[in-house]
């Protein structure tokens, strides 16, 4: 941390964010908007994404070399596809001092923290992920309100400084987020059934339907509930193939438990059971009545 | 049909809906919008909902006798759930004599379409499924514009008169439609595709969520892909219980067409077999992209 009464300092003087995609260029849009960093460094390998980022001035500089943007910054956050992220991590350290405080953004959490851990990151490292996002990509999709009111999950853990875990929770906030804590494990579970299982879902769903000697006609008639239900399927495939591996063994769990239902369910269309029926609808409703209240 | 001319006569003299919920509400008011219908019936259970159908002018008259209010009628069209249009079908033929149409929108074909072979009325009887809906349910959710552009699917036969089939045609295209013929059993294949399928997708996606030992930290952190592809969760399970009994067979063979596509995912998963995972992601994608170009 930056010295003496850091953890009651808001603003950050120089912010690098690397990845300026449609989370990353939000973050440093909000930032700036919200003055809490004082100048901000996109890194990316895409110009134009980044020439976007500059025009709508959500970033100050623009560079596609990671070491050099990282010199002097106080705060880096990654912001790049999660596998992409884990193996930025030690450039990141390397480039930077002591003083100078690592996050990120990524839906898996157990492999970049056990990367910090792995490179004695502790003293300036927290993990999180804004769960928060939109379909559109990229710079020119960024809002400066992409994080008022979503979660963002933070991951320290028992050797984590008090006084940067106070820091990282004040920056999320100012951001307009709402903050929980969670140990990493945790929230990859939590993430397998919440987000990691529907992705799969999705894709399997399109698949099968896909695979109908009736394909044509199905097409034709797929309606909204079909789109809704298979809306996730055009997510970005490098995404979730990284997802899958970095958060295997949750993932796993979490399709287990849909495994262990589906054929509960298969059986009961097939036996005519309503009784089972029914109770697994009971239960499929309540669970989406407490998510949507 | 209503003597000679009738094939070229859009009008209909006395129409009776069955069901004056969103969908038959809404055809209902559409028909008398656009001048099909000289009178509707409205009969049903709920006299609230009833009331709510007459007082938006949808219906001119309502009741809860079925009998009564197919005396005299030349279009009765059964729009309650599908196992009870199935039931009232003999009831409509008894109270109505050979120059009355019958059709339906249920979202199974193959049950009514046999028992109105079983009944003798192919001279009469064409059965139909408007592909369109909305998540609000009644009278009052009703919309003279819900058939707009949706697809209605009917289901002629070789026995079926080709005066009849064409004033049906007609019937739905003036409502607004795009009419598709198909076998019965070809639209329950499709449907089952298209529409079972994501719906029981949902209830055990829904449930498997639910039954994670971190419920309240997932209910916590779904977002919007965890609301999209949960949201047929919540339909109505009276309707879904009887869909899954009228259109097993269809059912049971895409739900395996799913299980074979979920244990392959699985496997390369597990086995972090990431050709097998973006070929499957492929597919997946390319259906979707079918289906909302």
């Amino acid at each position: 941390m930056s010295g003496e009464g850091a953890a009651e300092n808001r603003t950050w003087q120089h912010c690098v964010i690397v990845g300026a995609g449609l989370l990353g260029a939000s973050i440093a849009g909000a930032g700036k908007a919200r003055g809490l960093f004082a100048r901000v460094t996109g890194v990316g390998r895409s110009r134009a994404n980044l020439e976007t980022a500059r025009a709508r001035g959500f970033v100050d500089d623009i560079t596609s070399d990671l070491a050099a943007a990282c010199n002097g910054a106080d705060l880096v956050i990654l912001a790049t596809p999660v596998r992409t992220a884990v193996a930025q991590l030690a450039s990141v350290a390397a480039a930077t001092d002591a003083s100078c405080a690592i996050t990120d953004v990524g839906s898996v959490k157990g492999a970049i923290v056990a990367e910090a851990c792995r490179l004695g990151l502790h003293e300036r490292f927290v993990g999180a992920h804004p769960v928060a996002g939109k379909a559109e990509t990229g710079a020119g999709a960024a809002d400066v309100d992409l994080l008022r009111g979503a979660w963002v999950v933070l991951t320290p853990d028992d050797t984590t400084p008090p006084r940067l875990r106070q820091r990282m929770r004040g920056l999320w906030q100012e951001l307009g987020a709402r903050v929980l804590e969670m140990p990493a494990a945790q929230h990859d579970e939590v993430l397998a059934s919440s987000s990691h299982l529907p992705q799969m879902v999705a894709y399997v769903l399109a698949a099968a339907a896909g695979a109908s000697p009736l394909r044509k006609q199905v097409t034709q008639l797929a309606a909204s509930g079909f789109r809704d239900t298979t809306r996730l399927a055009a997510s970005d495939p490098d995404m979730w193939a990284d997802i899958a591996r970095l958060n295997r063994e949750a993932l796993l769990c979490a399709m287990d438990r849909f495994g262990v239902l589906w054929a509960k369910l298969r059986k009961a269309v097939d036996d005519g059971d309503e009784e089972t029926l029914r109770s697994l609808i009971d239960d499929a409703r309540d669970m989406r009545n407490e998510v949507v209240p």
